[in-house]
């Protein structure tokens, strides 16, 4: 793919494959069918995202995206504010939000301690978690950061901080997935999962 | 997926949802990613867009996506103007392109004739290609369309238009891949390459 019959779409292709996962070919691929619309769904398209870009606002409190500056589960009067969930990304909000189980509130890290990148404490949101739970109500911080390495760390990082307070600090579980054959299992989850057995009565509540 | 934190978001992964082969949780995905990256990013992306839908005219002569009235591979003094290669989409004339091994010029025809989806050869560019060709210096009328029922029809239907003058009328070669395993082949294919099987003669000379 070297010749284009045209330098506004290699640019337009230039600027899609910069997003994760989309390579060169299907960049052209979406150039030419944005070709193949309306002017008018272009801009609609672009404006979208642009606007997304410029209006966005981080909530005060738990840092996940938000178009206010208390986000809605933050605001909800419904949530239970004395349990946190510590994530890594935005994404991982959503993530957990789907799954319908969770009725506390949340604080996005914005990353997990990598020193390798240079990324240490000071540049995640880990003081304005530990100024949350100074602040008073909170009674668990759940901790939900990636099973990594640096996930690891970083879950270490927080408990020691968090142990000034007396609070519940808990994890989320590892283990074999739901639907998974033990057979197939990696080792290391496999020996984390019996490692952390739960009680069967515990078990069968859910 | 139906509680975004922010409207701005769920408009973003609406439009960007709208690509072919993008679901909902890719475009949120790439929703996240580019607000990740700096605002700049954003703007360059977007713009590049509309700069292309906006910007891009086609070929007044083969109608290939173009920055000029004419496009580069007609206004070029090296390609063989008597050969005219007939393609449906834009995306074809790239893809003949990479092959390397195609000298002549383009027609890109916008579709095949198909009333399933009401389109009749009064919605093609064949009038177009039809001037071309009593215009004067063609030699060859190579079609490329897609190996579908639509495809064929329109093979037929171009070839009987083209009988009016004295050039010669192709089709590109259709049998088994490079590479492909007899054993495996369809039968319709493997069929019509037994059926259009050429001089071994002129096969090794590629």
């Amino acid at each position: 793919m070297n010749a284009y019959p045209s330098k506004l779409v290699e640019r337009a292709v230039e600027q899609l494959s910069t997003l994760p996962g989309i390579g060169r070919k299907t960049a052209l691929r979406l150039a030419l069918h944005l070709l193949s619309r309306p002017k008018l769904d272009t801009h609609t398209f672009a404006h979208a995202l642009t606007e997304m870009r410029d209006g966005i606002i981080y909530c005060r409190q738990c840092h996940n995206i938000s178009d206010t500056e208390l986000c809605s589960i933050c605001a909800s009067p419904s949530r239970d504010t004395s349990t946190i969930c510590v994530v890594q990304h935005v994404g991982d909000v959503l993530a957990i939000e789907n799954t319908g189980q969770y009725r506390g509130v949340y604080h996005v890290l914005g990353g997990v301690i990598s020193p390798i990148d240079g990324i240490g404490p000071e540049e995640l949101l880990i003081d304005e978690l530990i100024e949350r739970v100074r602040s008073g109500t909170v009674k668990e911080v759940i901790l939900a950061l990636g099973t990594t390495m640096e996930g690891d760390t970083t879950n270490f990082f927080l408990y020691r901080r968090l142990q000034d307070f007396s609070i519940k600090v808990s994890v989320i579980a590892r283990g074999i997935a739901i639907g998974d054959e033990i057979e197939y299992t990696d080792e290391v989850t496999l020996g984390r999962s019996i490692l952390t057995r739960t009680d069967f009565d515990q078990s069968i509540r859910f």
